[in-house]
């Protein structure tokens, strides 16, 4: 049996001597399933970075339009092959396909691509900035090079290297994308891989502007971060792989962007502990067990103090969580991971106060889990106390007063999300004052009464934090046009003849509707 | 005789168990000059930090407007202090007193002082976000805690760690400065420091919010850069330097803006050599000794063809550079420096065309020197024969046809500027067409016949650029409100009761004239 092809150069083709093969294994039955897929070789990798290469500099000279009629094809495409998308991923990764890849996951990636279409053609992601008198302008600008984007295994429609959020904000500005797709989903990858070669072919893209390989070693991946012909690296994934791609691309002075484990407190304070604790539980353990557990904003750390609602509030969360279905992981590996934290947690001084219903069957199967840890427990070893367990896992932690709950929470980590619930009145606006300083140092977006799941593709979205939530707390990898600002370089024009200029900065508004500041005022008027 | 003190804590005081001692040493006469200062040991830069993360939770508390005073008193106080400050500059600098320290460098400190203080008050440099109807809304907050200021040997005031653009930005953005001054003039910086004391206590900035210290071992620095306790750190100097900062910072997933070591390409275009050889010759030289040739957007190479005005051009920068007068380094150790990059660029094959006046007297005195190559001697080294002299040293490269020119201009690594000269008419166009793509990939500001150096505090300058330039190409030192957000986190809230929100996303703009990108349209109103 011939291995699945490999994107690269614009076509769909065999890997050359590739370094192996694999299958995915559907974590519905353990066993694995689908065709073989290339492991691929550095000297394959470097093929498509040079391939990549060459592809910058033709989108160079492309109307900005070509990338947002592709953007725009492209989601259509993948609605259009629905069906077979869905089927596959639900295979692959365990995920229902009912309601959350198909009415869920899938709108929300082909919504992607739309908004970072709308971006691309709109401009207004630039920036382009004025100065009229002394006739100096700049604008962000496409990196110039390939951005390399390396996927997780949670989300294989929406943050799937080759049709994901980091896949269209690259593209939007202008870069073309090496993808690495996650080898627990090669078969929905390659679906995708596929719209997105007709995707090009049909809105004028160069077809090497979206290349695709499904696995290579650890090292390649450290080398092609490095590669002098890449432009930047977006990672999500484990902060251990993460940190290393980071400190690959530092050395080389490439951009990077990992986003990797994060717990997302949620601090439950005294008087809405009080007014609704079983509400509370009820919406935290949906939280902790949607998806499995899978999220990057699963609320992995709730800090609470003792007193009234806090017993009510444990003992519905234990309960909720008694009863719910084992998850689905992605993977054995997924499930190992999950009991390895499950244990260290223990070793630790938190104990396991409720497990879902045993796993029975064949499948990637794990029994949701709720730990609890004094709070003077926890801060005898918070650093290990707040390791992620990427499943439906959470740790309640219960604080003998607010001076307690305030030092759980200033020896925090950096984290992607964070939450407070108050009293509906105002009975906790003292008490809220008093944390929100703290908890907003370690948090990238701060909610209120709500949980962190969900997150929303709003240009106001911050999903990004404080390391080692993320490499850099000044990016986003969810929110247009924010996100494609990982992909450009600043790019000043001082005292050029105005027809040498980029369209955006010229005198004339290129499409009349883009937003630019000139001269200290946001405008879309001609100059 | 004591040491001179260092500003920690909020007060000036001596240095606590010091590691040495050190004098400034006068360029012009090269003698030490001016009393001792402290070499700082690290407990007491780890005091500093501990200080100025108190501070980062003082200022949090603060209107905004707090900052903008201060920044606004202190370049009264500066400007008050003016002949004190300009003495002791010229006196351990060497650079002229008038116009350049008086007329030139002083005005743009505390013009930029007072444009971080407008960037302040005006609010507008956070880029609120505001969805309103998921009611998520995003801002740029401060760090949370000190930045770490390096600042260079070639701006006493500009760029001071304690004064300049960097020190400026950061403060704008509302995080206390540790700056770390250039030892070469630790009197100039302890003016500085004690005018900034004062215009703290006017302003009701908390003390240790601007803290200095002279000097201290790059162990000391490094531990600086990654401490669990620093924000950020911003550096601008040499590139081995930097680099190591870098990687020091970038292992303790901290953000490090550095700005290092850059050659500013100037092509010439075959047009503009026949049509103003002379004239472009003369602009050329004296941007190349400008400031005795100490300025990070110095021309250090000059890319031509051979052909009709190339010899007339030649012969001109020549004599230029023959008549110059010998330019005073900022220190011996600069002078060493340069002299072995002319060595470095000799053994590589170039040829030393032209020297100025020879040295003569006890200064730090260097005789301009221009060089050439021709381009395929440079293409068989193009890495070293890149390498930045700093001082009024530069090297012409002379291309046998365009297409070798092109070559060259490939072969370059990342500058802050580049120039392109072109024919007063179309003349050049076509070659401008082609090369342009290729040069603007290499830089963070292009001109048009017009010299890299002058660097407008506009807020569309570029002072930055690809790597190795500086660490990151989406960034700006100079220029503001841009450069603010160096210092800032992105921080999201979702579903916030209003009046939790940060006055700057709450539903009433708070100024008035703040400029906030609601629903998409940036607007001023209210919503």
């Amino acid at each position: 049996m011939p291995l699945e092809p490999v994107l690269i150069g614009g076509r769909l083709k065999a890997s050359v001597a590739p370094a192996g093969a694999f299958r995915a294994a559907s974590p519905l039955t353990g066993e694995p399933c689908g065709p073989e897929f290339p492991v691929s070789s550095f000297d394959e990798v470097e093929t498509a970075v040079r391939a990549g290469a060459r592809a910058a500099e033709e989108l160079r000279s492309l109307p900005t339009e070509v990338r947002a009629d592709f953007l725009e094809t492209y989601a259509r495409l993948i609605e259009e092959r629905a069906p077979d998308l869905v089927e596959t991923a639900h295979r692959e990764t365990g995920l229902p396909a009912e309601p959350r890849l198909r009415k869920v996951e899938l709108p929300r990636a082909t919504g992607q691509l739309r908004m970072a279409g709308e971006a691309a053609r709109d401009r207004s992601w630039c920036r382009a900035t004025i100065d009229t008198k002394a006739n100096i302008r700049s604008l962000f600008e496409p990196l110039g090079g390939p951005v390399a984007v390396f996927g997780p295994n949670n989300f294989p429609f929406a943050f799937n290297a080759v049709a994901g959020g980091d896949f269209a904000a690259a593209l939007a500005a202008g870069n073309p994308v090496l993808a690495k797709a996650h080898p627990l989903h090669p078969g929905t990858s390659l679906l995708l891989a596929e719209a997105a070669l007709e995707a090009a072919a049909r809105s004028g893209l160069p077809a090497p502007a979206v290349q695709m390989l499904y696995h290579f070693d650890d090292e390649a991946g450290l080398r092609l971060a490095a590669h002098p012909l890449i432009a930047a690296t977006a990672f999500t994934g484990s902060r251990r792989a993460g940190l290393r791609l980071k400190e690959a691309a530092d050395r080389a002075g490439k951009p990077v962007y990992v986003e990797m484990a994060s717990v997302n407190p949620v601090v439950i304070l005294p008087g809405a502990l009080e007014e609704r604790p079983e509400a509370i539980a009820r919406e935290l353990v949906e939280s902790c067990t949607l998806g499995a557990g899978q999220f990057c904003t699963k609320p992995g750390l709730t800090i609470l103090t003792r007193g009234p609602g806090a017993d009510a509030f444990i003992e519905r969360a234990v309960s909720l969580f008694r009863d719910a279905d084992p998850g689905v992981l992605v993977s054995r590996g997924t499930i190992e991971s999950a009991a390895r934290v499950v244990e260290e947690l223990r070793l630790r001084g938190a104990e396991v106060i409720a497990r879902g219903k045993a796993p029975e069957g064949p499948g990637c199967l794990f029994a949701p889990t709720l730990l609890l840890v004094p709070g003077s427990v926890f801060l005898s070893s918070p650093r290990d106390l707040q390791a992620e367990a990427f499943g439906p896992v959470s740790l309640l932690v219960i604080a003998e007063s607010r001076e307690e709950l305030r030092s759980v929470v200033s020896s925090l980590e950096g984290s992607l999300a964070g939450t407070v619930y108050s009293q509906s009145g105002d009975g906790d606006e003292a008490a809220y004052r008093e944390l929100e300083p703290v908890l907003g140092q370690k948090i990238g977006r701060l909610l209120n009464d709500r949980v962190p799941t969900g997150v929303a593709v709003s240009p106001a979205m911050n999903h990004g934090g404080p390391f080692p939530a993320t490499g850099h707390p000044g990016f986003t990898a969810v929110g247009i046009p924010a996100s494609l600002l990982r992909f450009a370089a600043l790019r000043c024009y001082d005292g050029l003849r105005i027809h040498r200029l980029p369209p955006e900065i010229q005198d004339r508004n290129p499409n009349g509707r883009m937003w630019r500041l000139v001269d200290g005022e946001w405008t879309r008027r001609d100059i």
